[in-house]
């Protein structure tokens, strides 16, 4: 999926302005007020040409003798990723993957919410996991309309995942990230991020697989 | 991270094969021996250019007048993506993010095989969590040798992963898949890819947010 925002920022500065803020929302909590962009492409393996060219994009030059502003550049990079409202989010499916998802995400202090969460489990509905309220999936549609769900996560069964298409669309939901193991499209207008975790692991196997044919080249 | 591997395949067409087999995968269980390119392409929200880019790039051309043989691009792909042996997985972490992956992995007839998991709870350590044994991490180094592993998953809490470089290291893991928040860098030879889902869902954010200001435009 290659995106391009009205900003015309690619997607995978996008990517790592979210990555670069994680790191100075833990740098500044540890009282540092000051960062060079090499230290900070350090600590992301990559250049810090590309972490210059990144900000450079957003319209970010306020380098210092002492490098970024930490707070500085935190506030920066909220303006460009952060709605002025915070985005409510439900996750459907609440089997291991889900309940890790809401874990991770809960308290973090995030302009993402998640607000709900869905299965078809009786023993899960109705109850609370992770403090986020487990709805039914037979009234998808209208609970997700009164909860003012802007996007939904999908840790469902890969073989279930297609039927969900119609259900999103009709509720309103404007964003998919989804890890099951089915692509899946949505109309134009529904920003859709199919993640299947396999392909990251089999990834990793293929540049490792690599590495060992070339050391035994030697 | 940008990577090239020694075929000169980028990063993400490495992505997309992988994608592009499990949906081949399942095609092929269905009956179905003939894919067109535009037909593949549409199932993962890409062009058909891009489809025949990829194949391309490997060396696959057997075109014909019914599309791609699904079998035979199977076994190409294979070729391309695994390795002569399966590999080794260890899943660093059995909270619920470890246990979604074990699940998610076992049986699914991958090259790619987690044969144990590690964490540091007496509760968990010696017993088998879907049907792998967990480790202590006390034997960490020592019992990654005996069992050849090859990649380690880290499901871990990201507060305790930078702790993980060094053991992970002097075990002789070539690969690591890093699911935490905190991203990790590890010396040349080693293959990781850092893979926060904070980030994943902020860029999904990112576009829903510059798609409704698109909407507010018009």
């Amino acid at each position: 999926m290659e995106k391009m925002s009205g900003n015309n920022i690619p997607e995978k500065t996008i990517e790592r302005l979210s990555e670069y803020r994680r790191t100075l929302l833990n740098l500044h909590k540890q009282g540092i007020t000051h960062i060079f962009s090499h230290v900070l492409a350090g600590m992301h393996g990559i250049t810090a040409v590309q972490v210059r060219r990144d900000l450079m994009l957003i319209g970010f030059s306020s380098d210092t003798k002492k490098g970024y502003d930490v707070e500085e550049l935190i506030d920066f990079i909220n303006r460009i990723l952060d709605s002025s409202e915070p985005m409510n989010i439900a996750v459907i499916g609440m089997g291991h993957l889900g309940q890790a998802i809401t874990r991770y995400f809960n308290n973090k202090g995030l302009n993402l919410k998640i607000v709900a969460a869905f299965d078809v489990d009786p023993a899960k509905v109705g109850t609370t996991i992770e403090d986020i309220p487990c709805y039914s999936m037979d009234d998808f549609e209208t609970d997700v309309a009164s909860l003012g769900i802007d996007i939904a996560v999908l840790s469902c069964p890969s073989r279930v995942a297609a039927e969900l298409v119609v259900p999103i669309v009709n509720a309103g939901i404007k964003g998919v990230l989804n890890f099951t193991s089915k692509p899946l499209n949505f109309p134009l207008g529904i920003v859709v991020e199919n993640y299947d975790i396999t392909t990251l692991l089999e990834k990793v196997a293929y540049f490792v697989k690599e590495n060992n044919e070339d050391n035994n080249e030697l």
